[in-house]
């Protein structure tokens, strides 16, 4: 295959992920080829510091820690970019674009702060981005978007977006261990990063979910609009009084559309323990994706490590190769120019509930309770109060459960705040959805 | 969108999957040009009896029963093949391909015995032809395989490729029922065929993981070449004792690498009930595929129906409108080329068996059985016999079902020869793989 003509590329950055694509570009160059017509064939790397030692050779290459020499290299077709953040990235890309090169991204956090931007400018340069490996890693959920469900009118987007947090909750269950304790160990293994902050606070969900919500529906959803909650306050408790009652608890992001209007939430939620995604344990991700002629699609696999990220990008690389990228990109520019469908204020998301409360264990503590819900128009479906405990101080404090039956976002946020006042308080409320 | 370039169609059949996709043709006109930047106008609809009344109206089409009007009408780009069986199917793509038509096909029938020479008239004729409905309806797996998964060596293909199969299993022991009953019932609902043969016996099955197989490893595997059951003589009482034991019972179709070689089976096979493809009931279709860079990937969905197959149907159409669709098949094309890996011979596909016998109740019938096993060196792992049951002419019989450890398909096989020569047998003797 040698009169095979060449696509010259430049890789900004090489952490974890380019690693992983500089390996694939090495050790399966033949097959991509094939794959592609085209022989991918890496010219530049830039990195922050090039003298470091790598677990992948870099011999052969230009290797250097200014992007100037990509941008000023007429060369190069595409950049693989795999930096996170959004600056020196925002930057770069923007000045790769300007200079006549297509952009291969994995940054998340970019494509949410500056995607329709940076789709813009593309779009009026005529270049190309690909982002598969932005969501979801491994699993090819922008191309089941953009390609496979082109068909549908897309209903419903639900999933597991965050491996750090799935993998916390699922092992506080099967090892009965605290938040903290399973903090600890993902930190010293790897998989949750020494500031876990945008993990398990729901951002990098709520991010990789507004980036899928365009796609799917054109709708730009900032992280202000989207109902967001965390997995910081999640006891043990929880997850077995959930798991009594036959839910398992998962970091759900969800948009749906609902009576014309788009439902977007990422929250702790109580999904059924038959269901697939309550079955989705550790480090994957699960996304299901309903389509108005498909019915319920569902792809499941590894949302994040080096080598299945890695393989998203060199499909990516393949898919540009071929021209495909370039088409497929064209398409998603004509599907943001769609009508967007208008967002549900926050407080008209309607659901049923998971409350859990902390109380002084003292008369009319469940009474205060049931009053506040009442007087919200919040309606009981079940109340479990659990044996008291003795603290140190002496006093005793109960652990109370109440699901309700479908309210809204906004009267459960009423109630706890009349809740709150209550001086039989102790510690966190809890307060998650019901997956239907 | 009135100056939006024009892309004329052909149907040929309108069935239940031909009576789908002009539903969504006539329904999602405006998005689906959008999403193609070409108007997707339908011109001809080709069926046998252009007399018959449909539920969806075909006023404003050339409707007529011969595919010469389409070979002869230069306007028409892309003709749609939505006819079962093998003729006159053959002949009219290929007359289509002559004719410098291309072809987006559902015939899984078709592909599975005429595939290569299809996709090779195609090449030469610098034609494309699209077939994701042809497995798995509105999963999008031929896509995942041919543009997802490309910079991954597959290592495995597995998963519940006939929705049919799926339905009586799941359906006989959620309800308690027996084959026949449940197979009653799925024909009167439509969900079986009159003649279900193809179905039951893993014909549909095997056809469709021939074309995964073709596809994922560049092998042409022949349906005698699979070690292939279907799950006619699976009884109730199997699916109760495998539950028992902490399985289901699922028609798995596999194509996996071991040492170099390929094993493609499609049994009804024991899988842990925990598993992803045990908890896939009704006439969802689900494949895990495994990427030596992504690990598991798992799609699951509709793998039948009017509207899903009617979606991957309408998401070719979309996929040849931008140009996508030939750039892929080129790539196809490319990688058929490539040298196929060899077949792991059918006796030496090993794994962990089921067994179970219907056996007379008298002295010595266990030892026997457990003689010919130790023979062929096939190693028990455990024993379970149920209660005896007398039959009508005072003789009892009794269930016996052995679990073994891992050994060959050609050991089991000669020990069932010897087996079957022993005269305390009664009825079917039931042998299943255990998935890992």
């Amino acid at each position: 295959m040698s009169q095979t003509p060449e696509i010259k590329i430049a890789l900004i950055g090489c952490g974890t992920v380019g690693s992983g694509v500089v390996r694939i570009l090495q050790s399966s160059a033949d097959q991509l080829t094939r794959r592609a017509g085209r022989r991918p064939v890496l010219k530049h790397v830039v990195v922050k510091n090039p003298e470091r030692q790598r677990d992948v050779s870099l011999d052969g290459y230009l290797v250097g820690s200014s992007v100037d020499a990509v941008v000023n290299d007429p060369e190069v077709q595409v950049a693989v970019h795999v930096v996170g953040g959004i600056q020196p990235a925002l930057d770069d890309v923007t000045r790769l674009l300007k200079a006549g090169k297509d952009v291969i991204t994995a940054n998340k956090a970019l494509l949410y702060a500056h995607g329709e931007e940076l789709f813009a400018l593309a779009g009026e340069l005529n270049r190309t981005i690909c982002f598969e490996a932005a969501v979801a890693g491994g699993i090819p959920i922008i191309s089941a978007v953009n390609t496979a469900l082109t068909a549908n009118e897309i209903l419903s987007i639900e999933g597991i977006l965050n491996g750090t947090s799935n993998f916390i909750l699922t092992r506080m269950y099967d090892r009965r261990q605290t938040y903290e304790e399973v903090l600890r160990e993902a930190q010293a293994r790897g998989y949750a990063e020494a500031d876990p902050a945008m993990d398990v606070d729901g951002t990098d969900a709520a991010q990789k979910l507004s980036i899928l919500t365009r796609l799917a529906f054109g709708t730009r959803v900032p992280l202000d609009a989207i109902v967001r909650q965390g997995i910081q306050h999640i006891e043990l408790l929880d997850l077995i009084v959930a798991a009594d009652l036959g839910y398992r608890i998962k970091l759900l992001a969800t948009s749906r559309l609902a009576k014309g209007r788009l439902e977007v939430s990422v929250q702790p939620t109580l999904v059924r323990a038959d269901r697939p995604a309550a079955l989705t344990s550790g480090a994957d991700n699960i996304i299901s994706i309903e389509g108005s002629a498909l019915g319920m699609l569902r792809l499941a696999g590894a949302g994040a490590g080096q080598m299945p990220t890695a393989s998203a990008v060199v499909a990516d690389i393949v898919d540009y190769a071929t021209g495909r990228a370039a088409l497929t990109f064209q398409s998603l520019l004509r599907m943001q120019q769609r009508e967007p469908i208008p967002m549900q204020p926050q407080e008209e998301l309607s659901r049923r509930y998971y409350l859990r409360f902390t109380v002084a264990d003292r008369p009319h503590v469940l009474a205060d309770i049931a009053d506040v819900l009442g007087r919200n128009a919040i309606s009981i479906s079940s109340v479990r109060q659990d044996e008291t405990e003795d603290m140190a101080d002496g006093t005793g404090v109960a652990r109370l459960v109440i699901m309700t039956h479908r309210t809204t976002e906004g009267r459960l946020r009423a109630a706890d705040r009349d809740i709150a006042a209550l001086n039989s308080l102790r510690g966190a409320r809890i307060r998650m959805p019901i997956a239907e």
